[in-house]
């Protein structure tokens, strides 16, 4: 399933969906308030509900429900996560250009590198992303699979990591460059609208190999990024080790996996974002996760 | 209002209370049901719902209420904020300490430097701090100011800045200082029960002057940190301006303030903390959060 939160018409109700091929879209609530059944009204809630609610999910999609156009409905991020762990220099060339532009360390990290986005950060798809030029001249995109959890997750280990997997999506870990304080990325990753997420969570047992996924970057149709998910240098089920070791993954966190190589400080002459410009950050088997960029001062 | 949660004899939901006095605690729903009023049934419910419920409250606890010995309850985290900022190297002496022990630039910081700890890592007055000695060998103290929001700020001057306080709580930043990642602090401040938090939140009303308070930790009765608000090289209200500039702070979440010097890693030699230590942070007007470390390997 490709679950997803929407609006329709200028109602500010966020409504629990499913994306059906590649451009229609289910009315979740609708189809089991129509059958009779009960259904969470949310994705973080039919994530928290567990497997029944999934399969419940599941069946009322398999009679060719009631569609309409993705284009006539206007995408939310697909939920709040409590915590989104993000993980900087996961990917070899990534490491190399942010030494060379950021003045990151020149050699790969001997353990992930971790760092937090916070929920007043997130944005869904075709919502913009807010360019502040007051605060910075540095705006900078980051395509990554999203990797949303299912079950709590505390000292798992790398064999037992995919249990507590519920989907996938995409993150597009904007980045301040010229906010960062001290070093910490917290405010230069962390303000509002830096964040963008969607524009849906594919459930895992549709992405049976997510160590082997192209993922791209587009900015005004150029592409900047083009990589895949089996350059991670610590791959999924060791992030969700290494962070559950000290800190409790639970249902509906993001980890963002980190970024390939070709973001905008890494550009000789570095480029950075400018209201204006489209961001379309594309994973195979997830979909595209486009965003505007405007000017917010 | 000395507003806390609590539970009692082993049932674990959490009460919303009052403290009275300097040792007894009252059931703020308890009463909000004798007197027939309505009352949000949690401290962070009771934000949201803003003035109106405030002032209710406090008419409840106006006469003479039944009230309980607090040492007959178990305290939880007053709240759990949606995102907690931390702000590191606010503290003149502190920014020295750090540099001579922890690598730390030597000049004073030219804006607030930023960090995040996640809503897992809370845990409440009483509750263990959790040592893993698989996972660190340098877990450390450090006694914050903890400021409460209450109304949403995005963009709020300096001026503007306390109307958007909710209250004064206290916050132990514990740091796993050999967790850091690539000079990334999430991991070594963002585990779970690395946040004591508590034991109360103070109402803003009480405390008139914020940036004149002794704030004090001791670990095992030793005095370790001896300061005073007023030393913040960056105050309050500038924090809240320079945070809300790009990310919206929400009822609820907490901004954590900065620690003094007297930290274990600038001790010669260095001290960290061991299972079986006690390590009580004070702060005037708002008590004393005090918190047992374990063994939790």
């Amino acid at each position: 399933m490709h679950l997803l939160t929407y609006c329709i018409d200028g109602d500010e109700t966020p409504r629990l969906g499913a994306r059906i091929g590649a451009d229609r879209v289910a009315d979740l609530t609708a189809l089991a308030s129509a059958a009779g059944v009960q259904l969470p009204g949310s994705v973080l809630e039919l994530i928290r509900a567990g497997k029944p609610a999934l399969s419940t999910a599941r069946q009322l999609l398999g009679d060719a429900p009631d569609t309409r156009p993705l284009a006539e409905v206007s995408l939310r991020a697909p939920l709040r996560p409590g915590k989104i762990v993000g993980v900087g220099l996961n990917y070899v060339e990534h490491v190399d250009e942010s030494h060379r532009s950021l003045d990151t360390d020149r050699e790969l990290p001997d353990r992930p590198v971790l760092f937090g986005k916070p929920a007043t950060a997130v944005t869904g798809h075709g919502q913009p992303i807010l360019h502040n030029a007051d605060l910075t001249k540095q705006l900078d995109w980051e395509c990554e699979l999203a990797v949303v959890i299912g079950e709590p997750a505390r000292r798992v280990s790398e064999q037992d990591a995919w249990r507590h997997v519920f989907g996938y999506s995409i993150v597009n870990d904007v980045s301040a460059r010229d906010q960062r304080r001290s070093g910490q990325w917290f405010f230069s990753k962390g303000q509002d609208s830096y964040a963008p997420f969607g524009p849906v969570v594919v459930t895992a047992d549709e992405i049976p190999d997510p160590q082997r996924l192209d993922l791209s970057l587009r900015v005004n149709g150029e592409l900047r990024q083009n990589s895949n998910t089996r350059h991670m240098l610590f791959g999924i089920a060791r992030l969700i080790a290494d962070i559950s070791a000290g800190m409790t993954l639970e249902p509906g966190d993001v980890i963002a996996t980190g970024s390939p190589s070709g973001v905008g400080a890494g550009m000789v002459p570095p480029q950075f974002l400018q209201p204006g410009d489209l961001v379309e950050a594309t994973i195979e088997r997830i979909g595209t996760l486009a965003n505007p960029v405007i000017d917010a001062r």
